[in-house]
């Protein structure tokens, strides 16, 4: 059939010049006479590719010279235990900031190699909103502070990261990575699962200041010391170098859209376009997240009536908008927006939206 | 260019067939209107795909039911360390059979987590034999006794699967995986890297003893717990999902090509060619393995004079036959010949030999 347009939350919409590009060098890539999943990492036919990914990522991050860039695996779920397991001794302390489902998950896998303590939370506003910096009870002994800039599930956005003084600031971006400029060296660690704004899933993104890769605070195997994978380049062992190409060809991508700065402008107008929609439709459609928190990457809705879930998931199927049901957590509707899900997808969405109204008003 | 004879050692060849399939839905798979990649791994169109290709693996190795299939990221060799993690109390044993390369990896990422032990090796032979099992010094308290069943550097490979009691039997099967039937219930755990007989590079798959699930030596975070994938189906956080999908086309192909009974044929005559080109050749070739355990899955060896490496190499790129380079451990050549390299690369392959060797002679 003809391709739809995807919101899915991740593993999510990658771009179509991507895909294509994919399809047409999968069985001789680069003129090899292999598909590029076929050949050694160590070869230097992919140590090039692996590079040149690296360095085009840099340029898009404008990543400072100090820190490394790391492809790993494991998702950012078990980064969530490897980082403390790097970055924390038995019986130090770290400070969480909860804003959602995954920095509540990212404090439960700390355990036990750290002690983590919340700092801030918005759990009692049901992560309808972003603690106030004022508000955030920082431990200036702690081994690092970690935040999740973008909730997935939430729908709510650090757009401007909150001091934390000293302490090394480690942050979850999966889901906002790339979505507009960032100023890196205000952060020690950032770390990001692909599947939404980089590539296909099984690949982690890493950006480490160089000082914290030299904490040793306990004896781990190399293969869960990040200092032994920076060392090596990302090949202390074989990494996922499929996942690795297809985030090189999105990072070419990336550059060819304009960059960053062009992408930050895109993905304003695109959650523009879905929220005005939300808040013009008189209460037939509903966000509760504060509009100062509010993700542009992740939108969240409810319908006034839970009845007309079903009838508009497959009315929103038939129309070729794919995977807009919520998560269960919040209920309701989910349209993810990442930068692969282009201006178009978005009035689709919100035109579907408007005539369901006023089919089902 | 064509496509070449490829005897990378690892990422390896993939079947052309499984290949050409993935190109063909690499935009829209199954209907969806969207590339598998962009598919998110809880919804229905993924899950029937996971569950299927769990179904024709456990169908091609004849799985027993009590035993558990994983499909997990970080490479074999996160398992090193991840194993002892959950199969071993601080403090307790394992016995690790040393037969090579990735068997002295798997020792030592086992470290802090389980007291390794050297239960037997053949590192004085340079690993050119395997040390027989009445040498072998066991001990019946073992967490486990580690064996690596195939050594893609030094080339040796057990075909026979030694009796080893009652304490579980954990294998590296990463290089040798389906390559032939096997007794799944002769061991208490096998995992293997994805990138060499079942897809491109990124997964492991793990089959697992129920049982051994149970243990809880120490306390983890759920992301590194076996028990908590099993009890997930895999979908504890997102998988390697391109991977997942490409080794069930692999799984597919290998039913189709008669199962693991017509592999191990196949497997046999491609060896059986090669090991009698070097043996055939007066000492131009020469291969330095114990002929009981030669691997059929690697082939290292050597030229009789080493200057004419470089030559032999460049010939055999220009003749489309690409990777033949051997580890920096052993030097000279290697030949990797897993399921997916047909029994035509191999032939190609020895009539290059035997073409070099009278135009070098």
């Amino acid at each position: 059939m003809a391709r739809v347009w995807n919101f899915s939350a991740g593993p999510a919409a990658l771009s179509e010049e991507v895909l294509r590009q994919a399809q047409s060098e999968l069985l001789d890539w680069n003129g090899t006479g292999a598909s590029v999943m076929e050949l050694s990492h160590r070869g230097r036919h992919f140590i090039a590719l692996a590079e040149e990914a690296e360095r085009d990522l840099r340029e898009l991050l404008a990543v400072p010279a100090h820190y490394k860039v790391l492809f790993l695996q494991g998702g950012a779920t078990q980064h969530f235990a490897q980082i403390p397991m790097n970055l924390a001794a038995d019986g130090q302390g770290a400070d969480y900031i909860v804003t959602g489902h995954w920095s509540e998950k990212a404090l439960k896998e700390s355990a036990p190699y750290v002690k983590a303590r919340v700092a801030a939370s918005s759990a009692a506003q049901q992560y309808t909103r972003l603690p106030p910096r004022a508000e955030w009870d920082l431990d200036p002994r702690a081994a690092y502070v970690h935040l999740t800039t973008n909730e997935t599930i939430h729908g709510v956005e650090f757009r401007d990261i909150p001091d934390v003084g000293d302490v090394p600031l480690v942050a979850d971006m999966s889901s906002d990575i790339l979505s507009a400029p960032l100023d890196v060296g205000r952060f020690g660690l950032i770390y990001a699962g692909a599947q939404k704004n980089i590539g296909p899933s099984g690949l982690v993104v890493m950006i480490v200041r160089e000082d914290l890769l030299a904490r040793r605070p306990r004896p781990l195997p190399k293969i869960f010391r990040y200092a032994e994978h920076a060392a090596q380049g990302s090949m202390l062992n074989t990494p996922n170098t499929w996942g690795w190409y297809i985030a090189g060809l999105t990072f070419k991508w990336l550059k060819a859209q304009g960059g960053l700065a062009a992408m930050a402008e895109r993905n304003r107008r695109k959650a523009e376009l879905l929220y005005a929609c939300i808040d013009g439709s008189g209460g037939y459609y509903r966000n509760p997240v504060d509009p100062a928190a509010r993700s542009r990457m992740n939108v969240p809705f409810t319908l006034h009536d839970g009845a007309l879930d079903k009838p508009f998931l497959e009315a929103s199927e038939r129309a070729g908008l794919m995977a807009l049901k919520g998560h269960k957590a919040v209920g309701g509707m989910r349209a993810s927006l990442y930068n692969a899900v282009p201006l178009q997808a978005v009035e689709a969405l919100v035109a579907f939206m408007r005539d369901f109204m006023q089919r089902h008003g």
